[in-house]
């Protein structure tokens, strides 16, 4: 089924066909197909869904598209649907939407429910508590494996995953682990005690969740289990809310290596007014340190009014520096973001880029001594060649140095961004270029 | 348990309780402390493993590790590990190693496997095949839930997952997919051809991994199956592979996008030479394209003669150019790696992109005109302002349209890096900027 076809059946108000065909594609392709219409028509065709349909694929629609569709909806209609949601999908929708649709929200929950929403909304955004979900299968260790999936049959339609299962004592303390793996090649009168896993790899709900990404990787799970400071379980978070986790902080960072802030939206729909916000403040910040390359280059007035042809070589040396650093910083930032690399391993990089780095600036200064030969000589091909050398050096070395240092203080390597390293290139590499021709032309 | 209580167990030989608490440990963290172990002592450790915990811990162990570990080992011992691994990560590490101890192990195969391994190793490395294992549960339509939950329980343990099952015919072709929750929750009776679903989610061999990672994501799947051509089931991918498969392909656009190849090892165990191959050639070619710029300043070297003060700015000028420029490249290239923005977006991006450079180059204008007043009067604040503005238009321009034209020319838009951005936007900026100049000293 395509976007044209639903379009076509819309135009012909054949909705029993329409309807027919929508509910045999993924929750999350009918998601999609009523992002692209138009507000009035989605709401529409999502009406058509049937409940327990309607629900999976409010989950998978864009936040502008739940806004749009919660906006116009009764609230019978609306509180239906929340009904069937997972708690996460739940939380989530109530963070995107206005107070007033929240209150409106909230009046037609019980009690109960409503303190544990505002439970959930209130934890922090990057922790753990605010990526998880309360549907989880939870056992006692009297059970018998046979007990065990016994409860889970009756359950399982309404539980996020059945795969892993979680043993609880009455005050919800987490006793042990298991997978429906183990439950289904277990003998079914065995107790879940004798054969649950009691070495579990849980987090709190205040951890971080770049935290709670790092653990799912590392011991490839499929879900994992939140508990408060008491080890009491509280919710899981499931792999494929890491996944989005992972793309959202790999986004940031790369967004942080341009010098761009976080932004928390879609490109599309990222107001022009946030785009600045985000953009201008590094912007002005390094206009300010690049003042100091003009600095630098207002001390060799004299060299530079003596050989103008220095200044046409100007842009390339403090743009390779530049560059040069750029590639060190990343693959410094990326490594130490990986774990690949710790702190404590700089002073071994730091020999590597120091080798990396002179090879690259002897093969740069071949090239540029070419050039400077062609322009202006002997005299001029030495300068630049040296510089270009010494200048690739240093910008690699403050590229390679500058993360790790970031690192040190608590601060985000990220910050290292390309622009930053080029500035301070710059302003070395100005330094340095007319410190030696000054130098060479002075003597 | 600590890597020091290791070494303090190694130290007084007490392999017993060694093994006793080293078995409790996970896997993955066991496979971590014999990564940090010295190679004898690596073996040492890894013989105590009892052997089922043995693969496992091979599985996680870093390539060096495994290489270290099957160099020192007997054939036969080899053999047993290799016995137990999955079929895929038993793939991974037949890709590691040299061409002699591949054959060495091959020769411990039966015919059969040996060619199922030359076909595996045969598949391109970014493709679907290449991931894949053949440990998948398949059932038959005509069997009943009780029957297929009684073939799980008995197949369990040597299948990769048993979460997701698959319903192939006698030749292999794939009739539908079953969840075990599907199974737990139907009732025993009923044949699996009632239940199972038809509208399956599949890739081919060759499918793209990146593909099969962004159906993965889409989807919320645990499991994808792979099918060749006509729609033969071969094998399955899980999601734990597909992380590991996210993760690399964002390294590869950081590194892209700081104009470095694509490295496939560890920084720490990356030699200077392989480092230096990845990032000459950008160095190397950014020079030559920066040598525009150095044309383009002569030019005008008149006018850089007669208002000295003008070359002061440069610097200043040509980084905000490539850093505004760098911005929107990386927001443009992020958006078009995950989807978020398509190829036909390009115009809406592009009327937003003018509005919020507009506004950025007239904050950056009235920076800099500040110092250029400071330093040279009112002719040269109107001068760096009015350049300044235009440099960061043009530069966002080039680094928003860069993107979207190789996208265009089915060339990878993260090659428009920062470091390539930034040399376009200082060659645009350098003549703008003294055009400006000339134009207006020379009134």
């Amino acid at each position: 089924m395509t976007l044209e076809s639903i379009k076509v059946l819309l135009q012909k108000k054949d909705y029993t066909r329409l309807k027919a065909e929508l509910v045999r594609e993924h929750h999350a392709d009918i998601a999609e197909f009523i992002n692209e219409l138009d507000p009035k028509t989605s709401l529409l065709v999502f009406r058509l869904l049937p409940k327990d349909v309607a629900a999976n694929v409010f989950a998978y629609l864009s936040p502008e598209s739940r806004a749009q569709i919660s906006l116009q909806s009764e609230e019978t209609e609306l509180h239906e649907i929340l009904l069937d949601l997972f708690f996460d999908d739940k939380i989530d929708f109530l963070e995107e939407m206005p107070a007033n649709v929240v209150k409106r929200i909230l009046r037609n929950t019980t009690e109960a429910e409503r303190k544990l929403i505002n439970q959930f909304l209130n934890y922090p955004e990057n922790t753990a508590g605010s990526l998880m979900t309360i549907e989880f299968v939870d056992l006692k260790k009297e059970m018998t494996v046979a007990e065990a999936l016994e409860k889970i049959r009756r359950i399982a339609p309404n539980r996020e995953t059945i795969y892993t299962c979680y043993v609880t004592d009455a005050t919800r303390y987490l006793e042990g682990i298991l997978s429906l793996r183990d439950l289904v090649i277990a003998s079914p009168e065995q107790k879940l005690e004798k054969i649950m896993r009691k070495k579990i790899i849980s987090v709190t709900t205040l951890d971080d969740k770049e935290y709670v990404a790092a653990l799912i990787k590392k011991y490839d799970l499929i879900s994992i289990p939140v508990t408060d400071t008491e080890n009491r379980l509280v919710g899981i978070i499931t792999v494929d809310d890491i996944v989005d986790v992972i793309e959202d902080e790999n986004t940031e960072d790369i967004h942080k290596m341009a010098s761009i802030g976080e932004i928390d939206v879609n490109l599309l729909e990222a107001s022009p007014l946030l785009l600045t916000k985000k953009r201008l403040p590094w912007l002005l910040i390094l206009v300010f340190v690049n003042i100091l390359s003009g600095l630098g280059m207002a001390i060799f007035e004299e060299t530079m009014q003596a050989v103008i042809a220095l200044v046409f070589f100007l842009p390339l040396l403090i743009d390779s520096a530049g560059n040069a650093g750029s590639q060190s910083a990343t693959l410094m930032v990326r490594a130490l973001a990986l774990g690949e690399a710790k702190i404590d391993d700089w002073f071994e990089l730091l020999k590597k880029e120091i080798v990396v780095s002179l090879v690259l600036g002897f093969a740069m200064a071949l090239a540029v001594s070419a050039l400077g030969f062609l322009r202006g000589g002997l005299d001029l091909a030495i300068v630049t060649a040296l510089a270009m050398a010494t200048v690739v050096l240093v910008g690699s070395l403050i590229g390679m140095c500058l993360p790790f240092l970031l690192s040190k203080f608590k601060l985000d390597p990220a910050t290292a961004s390309g622009p930053l390293v080029t500035s301070m290139a710059d302003i070395a590499g100005v330094i340095i270029y007319f410190s030696l021709a000054s130098w060479y032309f002075g003597r």
